[in-house]
């Protein structure tokens, strides 16, 4: 009999197998077809995002952040890669029977800073509570709600020559787990780049028109987001190894256990494809927020490959980034 | 160092303190401290109910129903006893490494049906695995947004005279749980009530325009509902015995094992707080629907014993029921 694998959760290629066969073909909708990272519904005439997640990162403290800051951003930052204003959160806990009080309160207490660092309000809730060795210390679902603010945002409206913007470096949510999971103590100093989008987004859309989609490269990163775009249209991503922005500590981290960056999570990070000529007012926007000063233009839409993402390699080679295949790094986010 | 106990999830006196002490006193926005069954926010100048649940019920599978309808119902009822249509429903699972592809099916075809019936739309989801042992074979969250038909429902309209109605038999849903978890075969032709309400609630509300406060009464069943409506107001509740509807089944369950029904969970029932006269066209109106066919008057707001919930016993005295405390039947949701 068919089993669940680790892999099926992984936002790589089994994810997307398992959930087109298994809810996509039932539940149907158009609005579920569309697969972004928010549904846009219409309320009172108006244009309304929706989303949700569950977050059961192991551990549940990192540097930088923690499951409670973790699952309020990620949230806001699938409202935000919509064109949304994120206003409206709800909040879900399932705890483990015998977590520390004093966990459950740090943990509350970042949510609380998070949702006022994002503006954002705390709405309505739930708590369950199940028996040791039921679940793992404590599960945070956050849905979410927010106004359209920029529509029209699709990769409908990729084509050719487009350019592609990455906000910031790679990877360091997925190392900063990553260390304190295994305790690889020379990885501490990496932090989780976990942060709420919804600030440097409206900057770059009060900036420029001319952004076509938007998407936050999560769970398989970077290659499996743009995998994602491009499967979606009529063209290919073809992206340059040297422009590829990477900190110091996930390289010599990547190189010691064998990861590749552009499969590693981020959680505040954004990918944008933007259209020719814009890419100039539209950095200049993002460096003005602290979280997006290493922005930068990673590759272009091409004609080419349709469906598929190509690597120029620094060596002056080319070869096609596939989608995550497998799990490289289980329970990130 | 305190601990969290099951008894923080059950509903009942400890689950208040915790989520007023930890959250609201931290979120404490306006509106999550009106702590209805739903958030009512407003879009785009309409009012709009907005709420969230995790499903932790063991087993998955029990008589009358699964963790995907139930999931799929009790956000639709939250929405609906808050006076809304409910419209759009989000859908997160954590799954647990190794269950079967099959019960995944399963499930997700009676969130299909359940959707359905409810006349409902999942718009957006998200999919979790993690490790074996790390979960307890499927979590599911669902949030949903529903738009408001029926303003004003407030704990603050009741007044000493209104009428308590009760839509049907209580517990149910607990014995049913309960007694496939414990393998108690005689018990196994108790069905779970799990049913979606807001067809119900919109025939009601249609029939009358005195229905003052709803709430469906889940985890700390009945007693602890009330308890929850009085608590909010300057009355007390008087319910009589006699009148409160129980099946036989669980009757002979509550004997044998010792339960209290009125504490006992159910997933398809309503408490509806209406004014004095109006209760023969509401019971008219409930009784026209399947899941109504029990509904009955079961007693009434009283100016004495404020905050304070007593029964009329059947043999003629009277005693207060409290809130559920402690923990009686935990992963009954």
């Amino acid at each position: 009999m068919e089993k669940i694998l680790l892999a099926h959760g992984s936002g790589g290629m089994l994810m997307h197998k398992l959930i087109d066969s298994l809810f996509i073909e039932r539940f149907g909708g158009s609005v579920l077809k569309e697969k972004k990272d928010s549904a846009i519904i219409r309320m009172g005439g108006k244009e309304v995002a929706f989303t949700t997640d569950s977050y059961v990162v192991d551990p549940v403290f990192f540097p930088g952040g923690d499951i409670g800051s973790l699952a309020l951003y990620g949230t806001v930052n699938d409202l935000s890669v919509c064109g949304a204003k994120p206003l409206f959160i709800s909040l879900a806990m399932i705890i483990e029977e015998g977590l520390d009080r004093d966990a459950l309160e740090k943990i509350a207490s970042s949510i609380k800073n998070a949702a006022r660092a994002a503006g954002v309000e705390i709405v309505t809730g739930d708590t369950k509570v199940v028996e040791r060795g039921s679940c793992d210390k404590i599960f945070i679902n956050t849905s979410g709600i927010g106004e359209i603010y920029y529509p029209g945002l699709s990769v409908d409206r990729i084509r050719p020559g487009d350019s592609i913007i990455l906000s910031g470096t790679m990877g360091e949510h997925a190392i900063s787990v990553l260390s304190k999971r295994e305790g690889i103590s020379f990885l501490s100093k990496v932090k989780s780049d976990s942060a709420p989008l919804n600030g440097l987004i409206f900057r770059v859309l009060k900036a420029s028109k001319m952004v076509k989609f938007m998407r936050d490269p999560t769970r398989g990163g970077v290659a499996t987001t743009l995998n994602e775009i491009a499967a979606g249209g009529n063209f290919g991503i073809a992206i340059d190894e040297s422009s590829l922005p990477v900190a110091p500590g996930v390289r010599s981290a990547c190189e010691l256990l064998g990861f590749d960056p552009l499969y590693l999570a981020c959680e505040g990070r954004v990918i944008m494809v933007v259209r020719r000529g814009d890419e100039g007012k539209i950095l200049r926007a993002m460096k003005r927020d602290p979280i997006g000063k290493s922005a930068c233009v990673i590759g272009k839409v091409i004609a080419q490959g349709r469906g598929k993402v190509y690597l120029n390699t620094a060596s002056g080679g080319k070869r096609i980034v596939s989608m995550l295949t497998g799990e490289q790094l289980p329970r990130i986010c």
